[in-house]
């Protein structure tokens, strides 16, 4: 009896090469999530995700599907997959979904934050999760800058290969940028992202706020479509895609 | 110039064979300092810390002196330490003090914390500084146990090593149970604690939360001073020293 599963997955993306499949490693999230529900149905079906990840980006709340041929209940294969997933991948729920539910197609928007680290001491507990910076950039500029982007646009300069998309134009929703105590958490809602859209829109707005371009620059890169001339893209392991949302 | 250094030190513990040097390795905390200020000063001098702390614990402020042959300032030192340290541990301060400053004998209280986690789910970004319990202990029996242990007593039950020490007499300030979303926190507070002692006040008083054993008993167990009617010693992972108090 096959049936459509949707599972909410969680993972700490230090180890990883990414969410997807990569020749000659095992070490992606989707092939560990996979090589589990093999060995619990005894066949391989592909796990959807509503986006891949790249390597070394986290995820509190990545929303996938798979087709099961198996008569188990929701809770038996969160139970099963939770024990047999390594302790950095952890799947938060399951619930089987309607037969066209589809992880990526039916996604209405994303949300990802990226954390910075500004204290004078290096981060410790969590120095996986977040990356540090030596000199506190203004809140402000940042903020200002952040305003140029929101809205529909082509995004191509904030693209690290935007030949490989039909498309590079993206709805950004909004851009927060929070400080609380050491930390910035730049908050980023929109209809969907391009490859290291949000790490490098991070590094664009972590170098106006430092004062290496100005806040109108970020407008002038956007209307270029041209990556070079946008900032660094910011080390993926202060990335965490927060939630999924669909209608 | 000999002049004496306090150094406030915060350290992931989980890759550590403790505070202390062990025979035939280096991963020791104290080894890491000691090696980082030889490669300075071109001397080794002993790092005294204000109690060792057991292989996987960890420590948000460890107190720790040394005495250095240098005309270096606090800043320079702190930053030398920092930059060649693992990123796993931290000097957060450097303070000269005065010589007979001694960060055991002058330490008038310390604070750990053990952290529960109780969630559903396994904990994910803090696995590595939490212990996850499948059932959530009763925190009404967790305090009323605690409020038994509280006062100067001969904690002999709780120390796993008692014939080592001259005294197993302490004094346990307080000790607070607080539960916020999936955590649990045990603070303690005390004069100073015994070998494994947290941990094994820690096994005891979950125990008593899940009802493996009464309220009342944590009280025989103390008077009974026997190490075999205490509870497990709670696993290292979840034990972090918080502070060191000093007049």
């Amino acid at each position: 009896m096959n049936r459509n599963f949707k599972l909410t997955i969680a993972y700490d993306g230090t180890r990883y090469y990414g969410w997807e499949h990569q020749p000659n490693t095992d070490l992606t999230i989707q092939g560990k999530i996979e090589s589990v529900l093999e060995k619990m149905t005894g066949n391989f079906q592909e796990v959807i995700c509503a986006g891949r990840t790249d390597a070394g980006v986290h995820a509190k709340a990545m929303t996938a599907s798979v087709i099961l041929d198996t008569k188990q209940s929701e809770a038996a294969i969160w139970k099963y997959l939770n024990k047999y997933l390594p302790d950095d991948i952890v799947v938060t729920d399951v619930k089987e979904a309607a037969d066209r539910f589809h992880p990526r197609y039916n996604a209405t928007g994303k949300t990802y934050c990226y954390t910075l680290h500004v204290g004078k001491n290096k981060p410790l507990f969590d120095r996986k999760y977040v990356y540090h910076l030596d000199k506190c950039p203004d809140i402000k500029r940042m903020e200002d800058a952040a305003s140029l982007l929101i809205g529909e646009h082509d995004f191509a300069a904030f693209c690290s290969n935007p030949r490989m998309k039909k498309s590079t134009v993206r709805i950004v929703d909004s851009i927060k940028v929070e400080k609380t105590g050491d930390y910035i958490y730049l908050t980023y809602h929109g209809s969907g992202f391009l490859q290291h859209m949000v790490r490098i829109l991070t590094g664009t707005l972590v170098e106006v706020g430092l004062g290496l371009r100005t806040v109108q620059n970020v407008q002038d890169v956007l209307l270029s479509k041209d990556r070079k001339l946008a900032g660094e893209t910011a080390p993926a392991q202060g990335l965490c895609l927060v939630s999924v949302d669909y209608s």
